[in-house]
């Protein structure tokens, strides 16, 4: 018993390690991103591999399975302290997922990878979906094999064992049947919408704010919903992200347009979600390193990012607090808008090609478009030389939209160039756990839309705290959400959000 | 010779990876002064000290200790390649150095250190010299066990073993035997200045500048005496410094004080000389991690920083170029000054009780005070006791200069606290080498004058890239010395240097 705990301890150690290594690799790439002089992006490339080599060592050392393997020997060390029994079950599952890709695999995505995503860039330049068609192909191919090593999990498919990666213990056949639903409710909404609404005046988003009075404005959301910006920082880059690099250091990036003000602030309140999350996580003590204080899935880290951009960010609630600020900060550029005006402006129903630039309600649709094709890929259903005109048939089918061309069509997202399969449903999960937790919370604090008409999130913050962060990974995404909201993930609640958003917005309340 | 071959190609990739590690580690230090939050704070020394250990187990590694013994079988390696055998000498120089030094000791120091960093700032803050005595006595102590372990050089001294970290090679005696005629030149200079001048007016340094204007205008010299700000960056930080990280990558900072403006430019112009060091060394194809891409010494370094700083930035030539700039950038602030008026302002000679913001000419008097100290401390000569006494006693009799109190005598800087011996000479050497190259290159540069009066400094960066930058640790700096000005390094450069500055301005020419 002494024995196992001296493991468990030495392994903690390790661990740590290997996070602080981690840690140091997510510095340099943010630095990358924020402020590295262009000079430096070539031997950046060498420090990063350097590191990345390093933290792999770590994570597929002998020593880690060998004290693995002396903690397993020890029950009383699962069961006296469930923490402890499942920072071991997940300390588990990541060393046998580093441990079953081979290194020469390893190194050959890295390299392919990289100059498929060369390739991507000038194919979707020039939209010659030919020229990365054998770069695609290749990356389908080594995400087969990555997905060979592996392994298929009993009763799935070779695509589970990629979408484990992002979502541990996804199976594609579940989140199929919460997609179908959505998909068919989704697009039967958007042609209802299109029918019978009236598309809200959406001209005060482009209204010119200077890109200080935007920060301003952000900096100022980002306090009041719990942001600790004394342990974080708000920087600009040309894509947002959020790295909660390390304990007490959580780093927030968003972008300025001067004539789009509100997608600064929706993707600070994106990040900022992110980032609440990871300043929620319990890093501090000996926990940082260890699963208890790493988050649970993209689909969970997703959830808090959407609920903070859309859940709360597009309410009328929100706005309520919100315009006053804006206003003043603003120089009385939104001078004569209301809140209900502004609500229904980033509330909108309307199809587009471009993922990236939809909105929330259509969103979901381009995610699932890609679920599907991307899994079909890899069940071989669907060969890479017809992907262009699949895509453009679903795009028809399920948003009703007319593709002109493959750089706006499958051209237009850099995942598959460097073999991410199994990612994109991530993003659709994270609005479905999203939705569904909302629901409940609203039910649990009767007086949120008060609170937050008030500026006050602190009770809303304390839930996802309390019932989502401080567990770290010791429960799985879907048992956190059966936990949270007594039923597993269903899509009922999105559709239910997005219509009590949407139909006021297009007057057919 | 095949074999031998291989080893040093080995040699090479392990201090490559060494150097990049290095690199890293810059990185994080650069970021903890500039764009950390607060609350990174802690878990900084964390990462901070893992990779600390991953460099120092590379700079250990018997590994190294083999493939140099493998390289040193074959004199052709050195015969046939001189900067191949220069590298493999500067290998095992810094094998040797690394590796005399026991692992617990590295730990004592560093740990010791850290807490008699704290006990100075203390100590300083409440003017308390008694509450620093036994930390310092203890910093003295591992300095002497750290010259121990490094071992007193022939015909040296222990406090040679220490200055040999920061000074390859020198020798305190011979840099007694140029700092003592330097001394009391420099002290019977200063008296005749205060004596026989009139003190120039310097009201005009006290003209309020923005920020901006002023950050403009470093910019605008740094880029006119060739940093290449596509391959580095400035940022603002408390204490000014450079950080030639990695290739491509060479990071300046400086600060900016709205009522100082000139502190601004020289520290900038000072970070900038250090900057095109870093810049000019050899640090691409393969050469990156070998001693032939790195700087000979500090004092080398520091000559680089001063030249630019104080014999290209303090001259009337480079007033003349710059004086139509500072006035369009500044707003007209500086209206009415002349070239001569400006030049004499920055080229004063004034003693004074901290050497941070002493001028040109008293800085040396205040570095040869510490040397004077610090090598009879660890001479044990001087007990720590003793050290305000003494410290009092030496600026009265080498600046003239009455010592209020501890905080600013020998409390001021925190150089000791940490374990810093054999340091502070680098910073008058630096001095004593940039006037020793600046008469030689004024005699190789006939139209040296006019080039600065008219901004063009690239004959002169060529100068120094040719004769310095591209020779990395090729030569010593002594060697250095020579081989440029065919001399060893004497007091007379400096001296007429300062005279030829200081006369003028005190109307004495």
């Amino acid at each position: 018993m002494a024995d196992t705990q001296a493991s468990y301890a030495e392994l903690v150690k390790l661990k740590r390690e290997q996070a602080t290594l981690g840690s140091v690799s997510a510095l340099v790439g943010w630095d990358q991103e924020t402020y590295m002089p262009a000079g430096g992006a070539d031997f950046r490339a060498e420090q990063s591999a350097v590191l990345a080599k390093l933290v792999h060592e770590r994570a597929t050392s002998p020593r880690v399975g060998e004290l693995l393997d002396a903690c397993a020997q020890d029950r009383a060390l699962g069961d006296a302290s469930p923490p402890t029994g499942a920072s071991l079950r997940e300390m588990r599952r990541d060393y046998d997922l580093a441990t079953k890709l081979p290194g020469d695999l390893v190194a050959e995505l890295a390299q392919t990878g990289s100059l498929a995503q060369e390739a991507w860039k000038h194919a979707r330049e020039g939209n010659d979906f030919q020229a990365f068609r054998p770069w695609l192909e290749k990356m389908v191919e080594l995400a087969r094999r990555k997905a060979q090593c592996y392994g298929t999990p009993e009763g799935g498919e070779a695509y589970d064992a990629l979408l484990n990666e992002y979502e541990p213990d996804a199976r594609a056949s579940e989140i199929a049947g919460v997609f179908e639903p959505l998909r068919e409710r989704l697009s039967a909404f958007i042609a209802e919408v299109r029918d019978n609404g009236t598309p809200p005046d959406t001209k005060v988003l482009g209204t010119k704010i200077s890109e200080g009075a935007q920060h301003a404005f952000g900096i100022r959301v980002l306090d009041a919903i719990g942001c600790d910006l004394n342990a974080g920082r708000l920087d600009t880059t040309t894509h947002p992200f959020c790295s909660g690099m390390a304990p007490g250091d959580t780093r927030l990036t968003t972008r300025y347009r001067e004539q789009h003000f509100s997608d600064a602030l929706y993707s600070t309140m994106h990040e900022g979600g992110h980032g609440l999350y990871e300043q929620g996580l319990p890093k501090g003590g000996e926990l940082f390193g260890t699963p208890l204080a790493e988050s649970v899935s993209l689909g969970i880290h997703e959830s808090q990012s959407r609920l903070w951009e859309n859940f709360v960010g597009r309410s009328s609630q929100f706005w309520t607090w919100a315009m006053p600020i804006a206003k003043d900060l603003f120089g009385g550029a939104l001078g004569g808008v209301s809140v209900e005006h502004m609500t229904a402006a980033v509330n909108t129903a309307t199809p587009s090609l471009i993922r990236v630039e939809s909105d929330e309600a259509t969103y979901n649709l381009h995610v699932m478009l890609r679920f599907t094709l991307e899994r079909a890929m890899m069940r071989g259903e669907l060969e890479v030389a017809d992907l262009p005109g699949e895509w453009n048939r679903l795009m028809q089918e399920m948003l009703g939209v007319e593709v002109p061309d493959d750089a706006r069509g499958c051209l237009q997202d850099v995942h598959w160039s460097f073999g991410l399969m199994g990612y994109f449903p991530t993003y659709a999960l994270g609005n479905l756990y999203a939705a569904q937790i909302w629901e409940t919370i609203r039910e649990r604090i009767p007086t949120l839309d008060a609170q937050i008409e008030r500026g006050s999130f602190g009770e809303l913050l304390g839930f996802l705290r309390e019932h989502i962060h401080a567990h770290g990974r010791r429960y799985s995404a879907g048992e956190l959400c059966e936990r949270i909201t007594g039923k597993p993930l269903e899509a009922e609640p999105l559709m239910r959000h997005l219509a009590s958003r949407v139909k006021p917005a297009y007057g057919m309340a």
